[in-house]
């Protein structure tokens, strides 16, 4: 037995979780939105209006779009995005440890198997 | 802005968590699965396959069900089901109280409107 849990940030829905996260994450590291949802499985589209729905919640843009120039454009995180996302790294590591120290405060440390 | 979660017992699946331990609270109350998953606006087949199923991941029984007699029969949980309902209720107490504190620390007490 183990605790698994799903944690995000809420402004008028869901702002910001795991998985946009990890795709800003991959977006930082290629330059590019297309390339981040193509390595998580996603499609374009579906992470473009999953990027726009967040800005909305948020009330910030979080990717800076490129269009044509040598490079063929790409995509860029905001001043915003990055200050978020290393808030929100650091509350996700705090939590993860919270949790696993409660979980073991309440169910043992082996992962409690009777409950006689 | 605000912090939201969803935390729950995972074995074989998720095993344990919100859902049932206010399902399991209510046929406390009632001593009836059908009165409880009423309450809960869930169907009774859909209650009872819930349930069967946590038992199955759990690798133990929740509910005794008594068929018939003077009065028409019920539900009632069994020792383990309490035992695990008490430690599950303490630690998610101290889950909701630690999420917040950390919540607090990284995004500020009157939840962050800039990011700049």
């Amino acid at each position: 037995m183990k605790v698994a849990c799903k944690i995000w940030l809420d402004h008028n829905g869901k702002a910001f979780g795991e998985g946009p996260y990890e795709l800003l994450k991959r977006v930082e590291k290629t330059n590019s939105l297309h390339e981040a949802a193509h390595q998580m499985g996603m499609s374009y589209s579906k992470a473009w209006c999953l990027i726009r729905t967040l800005e909305e919640r948020l009330g910030f843009i979080l990717l800076e779009r490129k269009v044509g120039g040598t490079s063929g454009g790409g995509s860029q995180l905001t001043p915003e995005a990055r200050n978020l996302m290393k808030h929100y790294g650091r509350f996700h590591k705090d939590v993860k440890e919270a949790l696993e120290k409660i979980y073991l405060k309440h169910f043992g440390s082996k992962g409690r198997k009777t409950w006689k």
